[in-house]
């Protein structure tokens, strides 16, 4: 294992910096003494784009390929037309650095805010793909603004992508104590892409005998994350299904606050990148109000992927401690509640 | 207003048989005695496609148009190929019958099972595009089934698509007391579809200032529907959106054995067609089990279309009474439920 993390920072936009910071106070405090980390910060969201019109030159996107990994915070402004930041900067990074898995566990902690009644049992990963379907950008438009307009928006689908997502998922799955394995998809409706993902999940099952499997819907499985989240244990599912049902889950898991992902690269050919779900938050921003904890496990995540997984398990530990006193307690600043976790680990 | 009603009725696979008797049950129990019913039945989806390889020929649909309205049951059984039913014989009637609207109210009505704790007060309609989007049908795929497989599907929107179903959303939120109409989309991803969909909706708002409008990513969306449904009062969305966003609507407001749907062409240029948002359930077909709730609840909004809105009330008071009184009550049958909603009305 590398005693050593060289890391990017790009806390971004709104809440971004906040908590961001929080987030490398915690890695900073559960890192052994021997490991030596480095950090470096980019200056990338609204306010560069706005002063140079850039999103991601061509030399810092070189620059990040060096780092071992990538801790983002969020992207994203109302200043900033729809799509720009977004495309231009952060699934520039999921595609350049060829992010394939994008990792979203849901868990829900005792004691944390749910929706539901009743707190079912939830503990499931969604793998999401991250390369692929409707975000490659391939679409376009016909006589822009006119009534005679046409607007596509096209989902690639290789069975090159799909296989590498689904053979990613069933390892996952086969390593947790339930191995079961559901994948997501609209096969009814969108046939060609639908036919790819269900043909390569049925033969990659075939090699996991000890992983049940499993298909819904799309539609469906909205239905079962509100009614019955605890029938599921991994969930594979494509780029955009993913987006929409890892809000969900978060939605229903604790709340956006919490929810951490990871944009992973398991091939190690670019570095990953690990980020709260939640977005930039711009209302809230600059107030101490942010909760830090999705990035504190965001944190977790990246240190599981760089081998240190004694500190993941420390911080998720910590955060579950933490949750379950925070129950009664009066609310905390973004930077209070840091510094209790940075305390626990 | 045309007092006879001449009605195509299919009832298709599953538990479809068993729920569309109760629609029909119900329907010829609130029509006044001057109105004439007649209904002709249909024989369409697995059993007739096991038979004789066919979904939906030509004469059958040409026959269809004649009538002033179509109530289907539900489509689809495990025995046939996913997709063949789905595309061949609803997603057909959908796109030959032009039915742009999409029409799925969403009401948690009093005793009614929620998982949401806290039974939130949710009175919301969705107003779902149904003839463009990635169901379209474009799409296809490369080397199929080699390692070098690409599978594409095509998000078609057009101009005039978006804007007549915009146009009908505002309509329906000027209509309704808290006049607020939410545009849902994915508009930092799908660029291109996003834009035309956001001009659009932008460009009709300025014609209804009554009206306030919202604009949310669908992934927001998910968290809202969980976390405050009360703020929705019209949504207007894409037609795959729409699908997702409306089974997650139908869970959280009683469960999919209640929620109603319209597939409206509002010009009357071809019949529109009433159904229950849920599948045919095979697992639970013929064992009086199924809730008829839905289909009668779609009945009512095919009576509001063909101008009976007295009655359309009369079948939502009556559901609405019968559930509260259902609380507590041991379970009824399909056929339990179906009478007592008849003699309610
Ligand atoms: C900001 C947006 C482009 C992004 C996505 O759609 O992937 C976000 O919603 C997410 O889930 O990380
Ligand atoms: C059966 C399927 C094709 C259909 C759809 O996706 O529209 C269904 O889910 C619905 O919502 O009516």
């Amino acid at each position: 294992m590398s005693r050593s993390i060289d890391l990017a920072v790009i806390p971004g936009d709104g809440i971004g910096q906040e908590v961001v910071a929080q987030g490398l106070k915690v890695l900073n405090a559960v890192l052994p003494q021997d490991v030596k980390l480095e950090t470096k910060e980019y200056d990338l969201g609204a306010q560069r784009w706005h002063r140079t019109g850039e999103t991601l030159p061509d030399a810092e996107l070189e620059a990040l390929k060096n780092h071992d990994a990538i801790l983002l915070g969020a992207i994203g402004d109302p200043s900033v037309p729809s799509g720009v930041l977004e495309r231009g900067l952060l699934l520039k990074l999921r595609f350049a650095f060829d992010h394939f898995i994008n990792l979203r566990p849901s868990r829900l902690f005792p004691n944390t805010a749910t929706p539901l009644a009743g707190r079912p049992d939830i503990d499931f990963v969604v793998v999401r793909e991250g390369t692929e379907g409707p975000y490659t950008g391939n679409g376009g438009s016909l006589r822009t603004g006119t009534p005679a307009e046409v607007a596509t928006e096209v989902s690639l689908n290789t069975a090159y992508g799909v296989e590498r997502v689904v053979r990613d998922a069933f390892e996952r799955a086969a390593a947790r104590p339930r191995k079961k394995l559901t994948l997501v998809h609209k096969n009814n409706v969108l046939v060609y892409a639908g036919h790819l993902w269900k043909n390569t999940f049925d033969r990659v099952a075939a090699e996991y005998p000890q992983v049940s499997t499993d298909y819904l819907h799309v539609d469906a499985a909205t239905i079962f994350f509100v009614t019955q989240p605890e029938r599921f244990d991994v969930i594979v599912t494509d780029n955009l299904f993913g987006d929409i049902l890892t809000d969900l889950a978060a939605a229903v898991s604790g709340g956006i606050g919490l929810a951490a992902s990871g944009n992973i690269n398991p091939t190690g050919a670019f570095p990953s990148m690990f980020e709260p779900v939640h977005g930039s938050a711009p209302d809230i921003a600059g107030q101490g109000k942010a909760d830090p904890t999705a990035t504190v496990l965001s944190v977790a995540l990246l240190l599981r992927h760089l081998g240190y997984e004694a500190e993941a398990v420390r911080i998720e530990d910590a955060v579950s401690a933490d949750l379950a006193e925070r129950d009664g307690v009066a609310t905390r600043t973004t930077d209070e509640i840091g510094d209790a976790l940075a305390v626990r680990v």
